[in-house]
């Protein structure tokens, strides 16, 4: 039997939102540089915010997803739409703080998704799957809506998945053993987000299959 | 408390069957284009007519979707795919009539999604986001199988999503007054037909984001 | 009223391992192509395998679905990772070993997938279409990850949906009559098996939409 992980659930909240936000900016902004109009832009943004998640609940079965039940995960992307479809050259100025930001909804989405796939009784693999799944998901989504390859594939992109993955087995041993839970979560969501920033920062990339021949 | 809505449930039957044609002709049409063979055409033809109905499903809860338990949604885009087999050389030239039928489709889904969503209880913004998701989806769908960018999201193409979105969103504030409601789901439908219509006629085209340089 | 099929669940069993593990390897194996690290190796291994049965729970209710609940469905891909990541010049070598391993997964999915389909109650045309994407649709998700077009769609690509969706049709008819079932499921697992080696042998390819001009 785990053992339930107790979150602060207003800071979890409170960083969930910021997730939330972070991921529909960068789809919001992929979506200037591809020079969508206003529907594309909704689309990207809603697809990297809520996507990830909208998976997670439909294969646990916590219908309706979490996406279509509290407003706000539909609202904060419509806003950041708004906020983007006026001042989107001031945001790329601001890539670095979209990269901050992507980080903490990275760090937050793999701890939260892990944490409700044990909730609905998954074992740990599967949970870890999950939460991995609930962090990369909605960008995969996006590259794909916007025909481009998968950032997180991408030959020479920075560790994304693996800090993720790394967050949420954390995440399924904390479940095991009692204690101050909300301290643990929140290391390790500092551990994931300074993680993906130091790979992006000293260029840490993917272990590559050997190879013995050049091509 | 919603209220709920009474449509007219021949006619919608009637809509939604031509709305599954029209999707699937646009799949199997797409797959000729492509020079594709005839598996290759089902699976288009299948994935556009069905597709965004069964994302809904999936996300509402009504398990298992109605493509999978109303027969027709499946017999008619394999029929679609037989008439298509032999006669695309004249279907081609029908594109006009391909694309009016098209706007049917999504003039008919938007509405039945959002009333679908209402029914399985979820908020207004929730159905609005998933009576244009149902209407837009299976054509998205078929673009990326087909490995070309989404065509709602490609630059310079005339009003999709948005006719949608407001037709769904219309049915949303319809479905809190009481009234004839057959006949203004009635209106709502030849609403958003018609306005797509005029926007392939006219070209209108969704809002960009205000440009300080060129590039 | 349907007929519940008798399967030697071993022999089942044994078959999705090794369908499992052979859709795994074609993931890994294409990511080492691509030049993916380590993560996009298991990313696409795992999609390979489990995509088109997660699919198939999805809809028709299966929750979570079996790659959740049995950890061996998640095991075997990264073990096939471990092992493409030391020895993919070896295994590049064995393509031939790969297809044939890969047909066997073909086999095994379209008929555990149209089973499944009847047991939780759906329709012939349903259950045939579920079994198909069952087998399909994780080779069509790796492909969209990859960026690539969908294999089963690409011009002049031998029958590898038409087996699958004959052996699924083959169960369901197998499905009204009682009788000796286990063998009979042996022998269309074996005839689609067969019929996708012939094909690649022999380069059968799908019908094609008659043409009147060159083009």
């Amino acid at each position: 039997m785990m053992h339930p992980i107790i979150f602060n659930t207003t800071l979890e909240e409170a960083l969930n939102l910021v997730g939330t936000f972070a991921f529909a900016e960068s789809g919001a902004l992929l979506a200037v540089r591809k020079n969508y109009d206003l529907v594309g832009m909704a689309v990207l943004a809603l697809i990297t915010a809520i996507g990830g998640g909208v998976i997670r609940d439909v294969i646990i079965g916590a219908i309706p997803p979490a996406a279509f039940t509290d407003a706000s995960y539909l609202w904060i992307p419509l806003f950041a739409v708004g906020l983007t479809f006026f001042a989107h050259p001031l945001l790329n100025r601001l890539n670095a703080a979209v990269l901050v930001f992507d980080a903490a909804g990275l760090a937050v989405f793999c701890i939260s998704g892990a944490t409700k796939a044990l909730i609905y009784g998954l074992g740990p693999l599967p949970a870890i799957t999950l939460g991995t799944l609930t962090a990369v998901g909605g960008g995969i989504m996006r590259d794909i809506l916007a025909h481009d390859q998968p950032a997180i594939l991408r030959v020479g992109s920075e560790l994304y998945a693996l800090p993720a993955a790394l967050g949420a087995t954390i995440i399924v041993i904390l479940a095991r053993f009692p204690g101050n839970d909300s301290l643990m979560v929140g290391l390790t969501a500092v551990f994931v987000f300074l993680l993906r920033l130091f790979a992006l920062r000293y260029h840490w990339k993917g272990p590559r299959p050997w190879r013995t021949t050049s091509h």
